[in-house]
């Protein structure tokens, strides 16, 4: 179902060529009204994608007619010329869509850094892209937009009447600032654009953005919500921010999951923390630990290295007072040993480490990935 | 020669079956005088091993008789009866050598995270290590001090008429704020405590201090330098300053070499940084880049890596002035494609990369290695 789960939206998902293996590589979201709402997440990282700085200038405008995807390519790195593609991408999309101007078309893009697009395969693709639109064609776009994702990823919730729908791709490069993450999403819900950014920076804020699988940090990461307004309906806004939240968590989830070369998913929870901020900082600091994620891959309960990771960053904490659980066996106590490791049971993919400040109330969940070489390989072998 | 090569030092490496290996595990560094001079440079991990807090408050007084060295055991997150074991070790030294107190010797441990030290093996094993001290042992005190290391690490500069040697061990967890890193330095330079503590401060800022292996940082990092002013020679602080620097920067390259799994050595030049912190925080931020770690180990001069991690930090730069060179081929100019990348020949273990971030006149290097599948595997089989 993906983006065309909500009413006024159709897809597309082709192969334009822009990939070498012929796989799909292009994907085109179109937001048939009658409101085109939109609002954006992008990068935080400095070093941007072209189709990040044109698909920034197109948001603060708060509308959105289509968005053009195209996986094979970053289009990062590429300098005037780059920005000159992405430019040329929306006008296209613009030209086949008839009655729209570049200025309403988003653009994003995945894949090897530092090469141009295509461009003589990617415009006549957007050509076969629009001719292909269609009510059912989200499954198709969600496929179109993978690179080394080895599912495509996807998500609905329908509440009374309305409904927000999503897909996302990324594997590698997951980290705060979000990842090679593109996400688009899609409502028929009557929303405004100050009301669907405030709802999409609250998810984000809470869900891709605490998704660390490798603690890189992409040029290319961008999230989008498209309210068409269709359903006609205009459902509170927290229930609304509720639902774009859950639809998040649970892409973000899936893209854990089906994180480069990973063997498990690991879930960090801070708790008792001072300040919130203090609980997200302690948690990346303990999901980037490379020692510690090999010691996960080896199905090892090491706190050691859980602490040795708490005792880097600058949140409240006293050393002794520290408490560890994995898969809510506590061993360690009060900074020490406590429960015999022999205890934990470590062979589901999923492992739960609970990392307890004992100085506040505040906590926060950080998900990350174990280290192995297979994801060694993957990103020794693949340009990207 | 090591730790032995200055005159005034005695040493001895044995084993005392704290490694249930057999292999060497005990190490006794002697200061014989006249003077005792010392200096002391800690993790700055808030986690804390016990050997850390006891060796932080022995250096206060700035003097050191002795300082004793054991693997097989890092005595960290072992809570107070972990810092009984290290007072009692001081007391024994102090004992065996008869005529001191605990308060001059300083402790140093390694090995595995929160596990009591067996102190039965240990105590005895001073007796027996102070019965071996000699005017040769530096050798066999840098084997005593080996966990993963595959080689012992010694290093030497004789001035006219003085001389500072020393020894190092560290294979895993190198990070700034030095890493599981435990370092003795011995000079015969006539050198009072404030005069030693500028010397090694300044030469471990540039050298340990600037080796990011796998970007884990130990609770148990200590560099310690001791003098005995035997030579009767006061150098100039610069020269003598130097003659550190130099043992130290021998050292911190041979960790590097022998960081475990690695294949590839990483040196990483930040030039024309606005600030040399700003150098600093690029060069960590590319040393800590998993992805490009990963790239690197596959022979494959991926600079959009490079660019994405210098993207993730707040140092001064304009994305289109970038500069990236890989082995000296500007494969990245204005933040863009530069010269071909099949140019760049990565067959050597030493792999160079040079950021111009073209903001101003200052610069650093950062010491970095390869992430690889035996990386992995070293550190899901064995837990420290």
């Amino acid at each position: 179902m993906s983006v065309t789960a909500a009413q006024g939206f159709t897809a597309a998902g082709i192969a334009a060529g822009i990939k070498e293996s012929g796989q799909p590589d292009l994907a085109l979201v179109v937001n048939n009204g009658p409101r085109r709402a939109a609002a954006g997440v992008f990068t935080s990282n400095r070093v941007k994608a072209a189709p990040v700085l044109w698909s920034e200038q197109v948001l603060k405008g708060g509308e959105v007619t289509a968005v053009v995807l195209n996986s094979g390519g970053a289009n990062a790195c590429t300098g005037p010329q780059g920005f000159q593609d992405t430019h040329a991408t929306a006008e296209k999309a613009a030209e086949v869509l008839e009655g729209h101007s570049a200025g309403e078309i988003a653009v994003a893009s995945t894949g090897l850094i530092g090469l141009p697009l295509p461009m003589d395969k990617l415009l006549p693709g957007i050509e076969q892209a629009a001719a292909a639109l269609g009510e059912h064609g989200g499954e198709k776009a969600a496929i179109a937009i993978k690179t080394t994702d080895t599912v495509h990823k996807t998500s609905v919730a329908t509440h009374g009447g309305w409904t927000v729908g999503g897909m996302a791709k990324g594997a590698g490069m997951l980290a705060p600032g979000l990842a090679t993450m593109l996400v688009v999403l899609t409502t028929d819900a009557d929303v405004e654009a100050p009301a669907l950014d405030a709802a999409l920076r609250e998810a984000t804020r809470t869900t891709f953005d605490r998704v660390d699988s490798d603690g890189c940090m992409s040029t290319n990461d961008t999230v989008l919500l498209l309210a068409s307004g269709a359903s006609g309906i205009t459902p509170a806004q927290d229930e609304f921010a509720e639902a774009v939240r859950a639809v998040c968590a649970d892409l973000a989830r899936q893209l854990i999951g089906d994180a480069e070369g990973a063997s498990k998913d690991i879930r960090i929870e801070v708790i008792n923390a001072a300040t919130e901020d203090d609980a997200v900082e302690v948690g990346r600091s303990i999901a980037r630990n490379n020692l510690l994620k090999c010691a996960i891959h080896g199905e090892d309960p090491n706190w050691g290295r859980v602490l040795s990771a708490i005792g880097t960053t600058k949140a409240a904490f006293e050393p002794d007072r520290l408490n560890v659980a994995i898969n809510d066996v506590w061993v360690c106590r009060n900074g020490g040993v406590g429960a015999d490791r022999e205890l934990v049971d470590m062979r589901y993919r999923e492992v739960r480490i609970t990392a307890d400040l004992a100085e506040g109330g505040q906590s926060a969940v950080i998900w990350a990935n174990d280290l192995t070489a297979e994801y060694v390989h993957e990103n020794s072998a693949y340009s990207s």
